[in-house]
């Protein structure tokens, strides 16, 4: 069932040239953006530099910027400044705030371009859009894969009546080479790599929640923008590198309860490196054993009918967090009033 | 992860090789085993003959098996055999109730070997195998696929505590050249073919139904046996070409339930000959509206607790079924007096 209004072949100009952001967290001199450039220079980039603030980023010639560092992002936001993280690439959501576009791709500085099986450079911010820009199937599972894809369709026995599917909210990519695991996992397969292209677009059942990766995202502001809130992470805080899955199993529930749809799968980026799974499991030790409360809570979580607007279900989702997730940490009820900090200097950027 | 207790790679003996019987319903001489021959040749064969008894259907030389044609159905069923389709693949169904192994292999005699990516003729059966022995993962989304294959894991954000998985029942498999399309579909897109071959697979989340295909499926009989029945179709019935739907929805409500497994994906067939889509389309249109009614109904089962066998399930499952769908159309009350007559037949049979 191939949709009309999307082409994945290439045209002379960019999709969504004016339409999206593309965010970037750094820390460092911007080189990768070299062997992106045939595909992101046509696009906006919003960099948020994290760490020392005097330091200076250097961009490559060429490419149209914003560049926000601490003290930007203090000066913006105020005293809500608190609500975004430091010392941590959860500070990445503070460039979802300031974009003023209706999708944001984000992709970390140590991802490449990847390889199709073919050889061929995979534009990955092509397929994100052209994963957004068609529906998703969240409500019955499709056996082989996106109906919407070229050469594909709804199988046998698919009822009519949900072939229609619903507005794509978010875009998760996957990783070729380092696969994104977790530290004690990382410790245990030092030299594993991700070698299997898969080339399928999956949509994540409704009621099913994913690990996802804030490497290579890409999403609908308007639908979901609120809810994309990486958390409190890094400096002072007890806990690092859940951001994105916090991040995600926010916006499944809210998506799931405002009939949008998640899909996964591809675009694959090339991940250049390992993070030290040392340090990765020194970040990570506490939301190892908390996931196993957070998840539960984030199956059974319910959302009211009153909840019509992401803002109102976030907000009623960090009440949730406060009454349910504070007795196992008091970092939930920090991170619950975060939450609603967040949401307040979201619309007093985006009134 | 890899799991130890399976090995992909083809080894002296085959893989369950007193443990899995191979299903065919058909109405012709099985020259189609030729192809099959290196992979099939091990393994029991359950021939389930359908339409006229008289016609001799030959098989080809050195392989092992039986044959059941109506005659025989009738004699050992007794008036029980109404609870089998007649002139309908749906009497493959049959021949899950007389094996005495602990797996079932089911194709279609119009399934060809096919071919991956590197040219290299698909061991169909083996994977099914695979796919079977390893655990599946239904509470939870791995978006880097099936964490038990090689070179896969459980990615970051992989609540520990569900990585073990639960035991597989059902390994629905794909098809390369003609997809498996209703009438309507085949009648708009003739020329559609399959060409991608998506190395994945997938376990289908916990909540969510799929339409699974009876071409190229295997199960684990202990398991899930008693619910694989493919209910009233062809001969007498208002419809067909909803069999394998129909005991899809109900293995996965039930599996569900007890907390099993149902993995799609690999392992591709070639499906060489689209059926007649006119003919489907009769077969069909009953189908195609009802399922908008079926498919509801489906995702609303609740069975109880004391529901802790496959038969005390399926059983429950036929009185929802007359209570909730005898309204939408007589045949459902039929169906689900066969479904009572099924299980009575099976235990009959498997003491």
């Amino acid at each position: 069932m191939a949709n009309p209004s999307v082409s994945a072949s290439p045209s002379s100009t960019p999709l969504l040239k004016d339409e999206l952001d593309i965010v970037i967290p750094t820390i460092r001199n911007l080189d990768f953006l070299e062997m992106w450039r045939p595909f992101f220079q046509p696009y906006h980039l919003i960099i948020v530099q994290d760490g020392d603030p005097s330091k200076v980023i250097k961009v490559p010639e060429g490419f149209d910027y914003e560049l926000y560092n601490r003290n930007d992002i203090n000066k913006i936001l105020g005293p809500k400044a608190s609500c975004i993280s430091f010392k941590d690439s959860a500070c990445r959501c503070f460039g979802y705030m300031v974009s003023k576009k209706k999708y944001i791709y984000t992709i970390d500085d140590d991802c490449f371009v990847a390889k199709d099986p073919t050889g061929k450079e995979i534009n990955a911010l092509e397929q994100h859009i052209t994963n957004l820009l068609c529906p998703s199937t969240p409500f019955f599972f499709n056996t082989l894969y996106d109906p919407y894809r070229d050469g594909a369709d709804f199988v046998r026995g698919y009822p009519f009546s949900l072939r229609e599917g619903v507005p794509t909210a978010v875009s998760h990519g996957l990783w070729l080479n380092i696969p994104d695991y977790d530290a004690p996992t990382q410790l245990v397969k030092p030299l594993e790599r991700n070698t299997r292209y898969v080339d399928a677009v999956t949509t994540i059942p409704k009621g099913t929640l994913f690990p996802m990766c804030g490497m290579n995202l890409a999403f609908d502001r308007e639908l979901i923008g609120p809810a994309m809130y990486f958390g409190l992470m890094g400096d002072g805080q007890p806990i690092g590198r859940y951001d994105d899955m916090w991040a995600g199993w926010c916006i499944k529930v809210i998506c799931d309860h405002l009939g949008l749809g998640v899909k996964t799968g591809l675009p694959y980026i090339w991940h250049s490196k390992a993070s030290n799974p040392f340090v990765n499991l020194k970040k990570e030790y506490k939301g190892i054993y908390w996931q196993e409360e957070l998840i539960p809570f984030f199956q059974s979580v319910a959302l009211p009918k009153e909840c019509t607007s992401v803002q109102k279900c976030y907000l009623e989702l960090s009440k949730q967090v406060k009454a349910k997730l504070g007795k196992v940490d008091d970092y939930f009820n920090k991170l619950a009033d975060a939450m609603i900090t967040w949401i307040e200097a979201w619309d007093e950027l985006n009134p």
